[in-house]
C-alpha cells in the first residue's frame, strides 16, 4: 500500500503545494513553492516531480467558487488569473490522468474525514480558521456538496464590513484578519495597549500569533479582543450545532494556536447557547492533519468519484 | 389513485389534526380537534373517523425533539405529556398498521417535497415561521435528517433570551413570539403607539395580527418591531443560502402574513448580505400548502422509509 496512487495539489493558501498520496490517503512526497509567479509554470514543474506511472489522477484545491459539473473556477479572488483559464484541460493534457477540481475547505473536509481524526465519525463540520474562515460539513460519512460558505453566516446584523461585500459575516467578526483590523482601529482610536509600541511602534505589522502573545502577557485590549472574536466563533458553532447537530466540530488553521483563550470562549459561548442534548453530543477538537488535510482531499477526489 | 394510502397526524400546533392521504400525497379526509384534554383518547378517535382497511400505516408529527431510531419523544414542550408515553406502540397496537414518528418541520419539509411548491426544487429550505421558528432541509431531493433547529441559530450574540434558554436565536429576535413581547416591553417602557390603546388598553393582548395592521396604519413603533424581526429572519436567510445554496428558501406559517412588511425587509437584508451569485440562484416563496404539509409529511413517513 505504499505505492502512489494519486497527486494532490492545493492552490488554496500563499504557497502551491503538491503531493504523491496512496490510495488509503497517507502522503508520500510533498513540494511547497510560492504560488506568485508563472502559476501554471510552477504547477507543471512540482507535478511533474512527483508524477509516476502509478499516478491514476490529479486533483486540484482552490479557495474559491467552483463550477464543478463544468470542471471550471467561477470565482477565485486570490489568484484571478486562474479565473479565465482552463486549468483542468491543461494539466489534464499535460499528464494524461484525469484532473478534478474542488473548493479548498471542501477537499481540507473530504482529507480529514479519509485520512483524520474525522475517520472515526459519520458527521462532522470543518471549520478552517485563519485569515479568512471556511468550512465543509461530512454526512453520512460523505461531504454535502452544498455551498458551505460557513464563514459567511451572519452573526452581527449591520456588523463589521467582510471582505465578501456583507455584513457581520463569521468572517468579518471573528478571523485572523478581523482581529488585527480591530487591533489597529483600537490603537488608531486611542486605545492603552503595549501593542501601541509593537516592532518599535509599527503597530500595523502585529500578527494575530502577536496578538495571543500579548494577550498571555496580560494586555487587556488583546485578550478583550480575542474573546471578542471567539464569541462570535462560539455563535457561529452554536449554530452549526443545531443545524447539523454533528458528532464532531473539527478545527484547522492557524487560529486554533490560540486555543485557549480564543476556542475556549467560543466553546463556553457555544455550550451556553445551543441545546443541551445537541451539545453533550458534539466533541469540537482540533484536526490531526493540519495543512496535509487538503493535500490529502484533493488526491481523494481521484477515486471519490 | 383516490384512494387512501396512509394518515398524517400533525400534533404540532394548538390543535390535534389527522387527515388521511392518497399515495401521492393528496389529503381526502381532514379532522381538526383541540390538542386539550385526553390527547390519547382524542388521538384515536380521530384517526378511527378516518381509518380503513386501505391505509398502510399512521405518520405521526410532533413539536419536539424526536428519537427517531427508537421511535421514542426526547422533549416535548407543548406536550410533556407524550414524554414519558410509548405513544408508537400504543398507536400501531389499537391500528395494527406500522406507525412512524418525527418533528413537525420535518414532515412539513417532507410534505412541501412531496406535494407543494417544493416538487420542483431537488434542494430547498422550509422556514416555518409562527409563534416559534422551525425548519428543514431538503437535500436531492430528500429531507437532510440532521437537528435543523433552524430557529436557534444564534443572530444576536447576547441577544434576547429564547424559550430554549440560549440568548439571541433567530425565534428569540424574529418569531411572533418575539414581537408580542418586544411590543409589550415597548408599551411598558413607554414608547408612544396607538399599540398602548389596543382592546380598550388591554395592549398585553395584541396578537401579531394587530401589530401588522397597526403597522400598515402607519404606528411607528409597529412598522420597527416587524422591520426588526424582518431583519433578524434576513441574517437567517443570508446563512442558510450561505451554507445550502439551496434553489428555494420556502417560508410557511402565520408570519408569511405580514409578508409585505416582514419577509420583504427579510429578503432585502438577505439580498445584501449573501454572495450575489448564491442569492441570485435562490427563489424565496411561499409555501403552497400551508398546515396541510405537516399532514401530508406526517402521512409520507410512511412510505418514505
Amino acid at each position: 500500500m505504499d505505492k502512489p496512487f494519486s497527486i494532490g495539489v492545493d492552490l488554496g493558501g500563499t504557497n502551491l503545494r503538491v503531493a504523491s498520496v496512496t490510495r488509503d490517503g497517507r502522503i508520500i512526497e510533498k513540494i511547497k513553492i510560492s504560488s506568485t509567479g508563472d502559476i501554471v509554470n510552477s504547477l507543471i514543474t512540482c507535478i511533474d516531480r512527483v508524477f509516476s506511472s502509478d499516478i491514476k489522477g490529479i486533483g486540484l484545491a482552490i479557495a474559491g467558487v467552483i463550477d464543478v459539473e463544468n470542471k471550471s473556477i467561477t470565482s477565485c479572488p486570490n489568484l484571478r488569473i486562474l479565473e479565465d483559464m482552463e486549468i483542468v484541460k491543461i494539466i489534464s493534457t499535460r499528464f494524461n490522468v484525469p484532473v478534478f477540481l474542488e473548493n479548498d475547505a471542501y477537499v481540507a473536509t473530504l482529507g480529514e474525514s479519509v485520512a483524520g481524526v474525522g475517520r472515526q465519525f459519520n458527521s462532522f463540520v470543518l471549520l478552517t480558521l485563519g485569515t479568512g474562515i471556511g468550512g465543509g460539513v461530512i454526512y453520512n460519512k460523505s461531504p454535502l456538496k452544498i455551498a458551505a460558505e460557513l464563514g459567511h453566516i451572519i452573526v452581527e446584523v449591520g456588523g463589521r464590513r467582510c471582505g465578501c461585500g456583507s455584513l457581520g459575516c463569521l468572517e468579518a467578526q471573528a478571523s485572523a484578519r478581523a482581529m488585527v483590523e480591530i487591533a489597529t482601529e483600537g490603537i488608531k482610536g486611542g486605545r492603552a495597549t503595549v501593542m501601541m509600541g509593537h516592532a518599535g511602534g509599527q503597530y500595523h505589522t502585529v500578527l494575530p500569533a502577536d496578538i495571543y502573545k500579548y494577550a498571555l502577557e496580560g494586555d487587556t485590549f488583546a485578550i478583550e479582543i480575542l474573546k471578542n472574536a471567539g464569541r462570535y466563533l462560539g455563535a457561529g458553532i452554536a449554530s452549526f450545532i443545531s443545524i447539523f447537530s454533528p458528532q464532531a466540530v473539527i478545527l484547522t488553521g492557524g487560529l486554533t494556536g490560540a486555543w485557549d483563550i480564543y476556542v475556549q470562549e467560543a466553546i463556553k459561548l457555544a455550550s451556553e447557547n445551543s441545546f443541551k442534548e445537541l451539545f453533550a453530543k458534539t466533541q469540537i477538537i482540533r484536526s490531526s492533519l493540519g495543512d496535509d488535510a487538503g493535500l490529502i482531499g484533493a488526491a481523494c477526489l481521484t477515486y471519490s468519484k
